[in-house]
């Protein structure tokens, strides 16, 4: 089925925010066998809407349309996409019934305009919005589909996942099961030439999402029966898993490394110190990220100074005066002190040189060094990283979470 | 003048990478006098790509073309130009010699692929590329315009402005200028409803960008001569700031409450301190991240437990007994502790309860508290914040940074 996502509203065309629900749309199409040909987007201007929806009509099967559902645009898109099927609205008692109902409740009037949340093209399918007011609605006409969904990201998500989705996986004759694998410490290009002969398989397909310093691999089934898909993924699954080894650390389009690391930690009931350098709280930042992450971060330190260093962590003067405070011996200490300080399970540490300045002849912009320190024992990682500052932070972020992953695991 | 952006890249319908190109544009060309009235998305297909640009041509005076420029697309992009305009493919000989040129320095073979990239359509406008090796072109044909930018972003920023702006710029018959202003505390209704008449002005125009916790208001002026701005866009500026009083805290495309509290502190040659509870790291990456933030952020830790909070920041065991960790005292001794205990000027607090877990009676989730300690005193704020995890934590941070923001002027 090809598929268009046609995007609607003058703040995107102004730049006012990133279009992210058409990347939302497209990371979910294919999953469920649609291959999406085009994006466009216009304002919220009628002749605009009208054209682009004809133009998309004409060349796909289903239409995907994202906002201008907000009871201050008018309804603009439902209308419009009435006017292009040549079908006329009409009230739906159900949503009425609903949108009355909210306004009695917050003791609010109801204005004319909200009512009008309640029409819809004539025969149209009606997605309720749990996360917002405006419903969405799937329209059928001659063979195609039109899809309204509202622009706010947490309600089109939400709208798509509980109704869009289920709704276009029961018109598909097949079944399409998805599996998604992350990996760290290969880049995209040697993952690219490792599973070449993956990437041109047709059952199951496969394609790589990257983003920095994570990839994403996507194997994608079509089969009869459910049942049917684990025979066809498994084997290049386990292919995947024996060309590229422990770099591939996670599942599930959400994982991450940050998340991989409290999970597993939490599981275990094990707790962490971090001591950050160059990293500056980032590394902190991506665990907190995580819900449930208090439960195993007990303390975090930035220590930038070789007084802080010293004072906060321990860092021994010898230390900092023989190897420096970008060494493999301070990270091994920062991790060693912030462990035993904080009476942690493990501690995990970074030192290095973010740039632009700070390099020497010896210690060139890149050199980081990051450490763990467990109840087993410390390992401690050189790592020479290329880019601007805020990539060499982030790599030095993800390797030393990496490292980290790993050593849990034993 | 009516412009259209036509992305070109597969990886853009998979939802491989975001459209961040369209946005970045969508900012720039309104300040240079430009609409941008549609954008479009097709894949490396020859055929789609030549239909998009005959349709984008119909409608737009000028059209901008993001990606297809690598080697590896075999210039589909530049080649479909030409076809749309009916313009032959011509060496042009510059451009050969610098791809030769660099081949030769990295001592590399080079193929004919490779040499494509310096086909362009003839009576092309070239612009080199600083940033990779692709250049992009301008081509003008009745009365027409079609720019060709490479699709990786940095490229594209680079090449748009230091060429293609300029490049515009000079077409215009008018001078238009932009003065960007950033606005904190106010919300977005609220900032729209108290400067609607402002944004209903001709000259100069106004426009809202909100991303969450950041508000940017564009003033953009246009005039014969660029000595007229000033008188143009000075008193609307001057009637924003008395509306919005000190919510107005930045000037500037780039600027932040990060990089205005780095730059003020750079500029004082004060030094500050960073303790967290909440916001974990948050508030300590979000400064780190500014180049030059080692100049002046000394310390940073991440205390969750009442242990932590005791043991490295000093709180008293009666403060965390009678009043709690989430108390506006606890904040208050987390800021002068860490002060004390790193030697700096200021130091900053963020204390509070995230969610989803962790509400009490008495304390609910997005209840927050603030503290900023200084040589003159120590301030503190109590916040009662909305929405979700990621959100309550955001804010948090970011009206921690205000706080000190507006100490640090003092």
């Amino acid at each position: 089925m090809v598929c268009e996502i046609l995007s609607i509203g003058t703040e995107l065309l102004m730049g006012q925010i990133l279009n992210s629900d058409a990347q939302y749309l497209s990371i979910r199409l294919p999953a469920l066998g649609i291959g999406v040909y085009r994006h466009v987007t216009v304002g919220d201007n009628p002749g605009r809407i009208r054209e682009a929806l004809r133009e998309a009509l004409e060349r796909a099967e289903l239409v995907i349309t994202t906002g201008g559902l907000g009871p201050t645009e008018d309804d603009l898109t439902k209308q419009m996409v009435a006017d292009a099927l040549g079908l006329p609205m009409e009230l739906h008692q159900p949503s009425a019934d609903a949108i009355a109902g909210f306004f009695e409740r917050i003791g609010r009037t109801m204005t004319e305009n909200n009512m009008r949340q309640a029409y819809f093209p004539r025969g149209a399918h009606i997605m309720p919005n749990r996360k917002g007011t405006a419903p969405g609605c799937v329209v059928e006409r001659g063979g195609k589909l039109v899809a309204v969904l509202p622009g706010p990201p947490h309600e089109l998500s939400d709208m798509f996942e509980q109704q869009l989705e289920p709704f276009l996986h029961a018109r598909q004759s097949d079944v399409i099961v998805s599996k998604y694998l992350h990996i760290f410490g290969i880049g995209e290009s040697e993952t690219e030439t490792r599973l070449s002969d993956i990437f041109s398989g047709t059952n199951p397909t496969a394609a790589l999402y990257c983003s920095p310093g994570n990839v994403m691999l996507r194997l994608t089934a079509r089969c009869r029966q459910a049942e049917e898909a684990g025979a066809l993924i498994g084997p290049v699954e386990a292919l995947v898993r024996q060309r590229l080894g422990e770099s591939v650390y996670g599942e599930g389009l959400n994982a991450s490394l940050a998340r991989c690391v409290v999970g597993k930690l939490l599981e275990k009931r094990e707790t962490l110190a971090v001591a950050e350098s160059l990293t500056g709280g980032m590394l902190t930042s991506m665990l907190v990220d995580i819900e449930g992450a208090s439960g195993t971060l007990m303390e975090g330190h930035l220590t930038y100074s070789n007084e802080s260093k010293r004072r906060v962590l321990g860092v021994s003067d010898t230390t900092l005066a023989t190897r420096g405070a970008v060494s493999e011996e301070t990270a091994r200490e920062m991790a060693t002190g912030a462990r035993e300080r904080a009476g942690t399970d493990w501690a995990i540490s970074t030192t290095g040189i973010a740039g632009p300045g700070g390099a020497t002849d010896t210690k060139p912009v890149g050199l980081c060094y990051i450490s763990v320190a467990g109840a087993k024992g410390v390992w401690s990682r050189e790592l020479r990283l290329h880019g601007d500052r805020a990539r060499v932070r982030l790599m030095c972020t993800l390797n030393a979470l990496f490292l980290l992953y790993s050593r849990i695991g034993e």
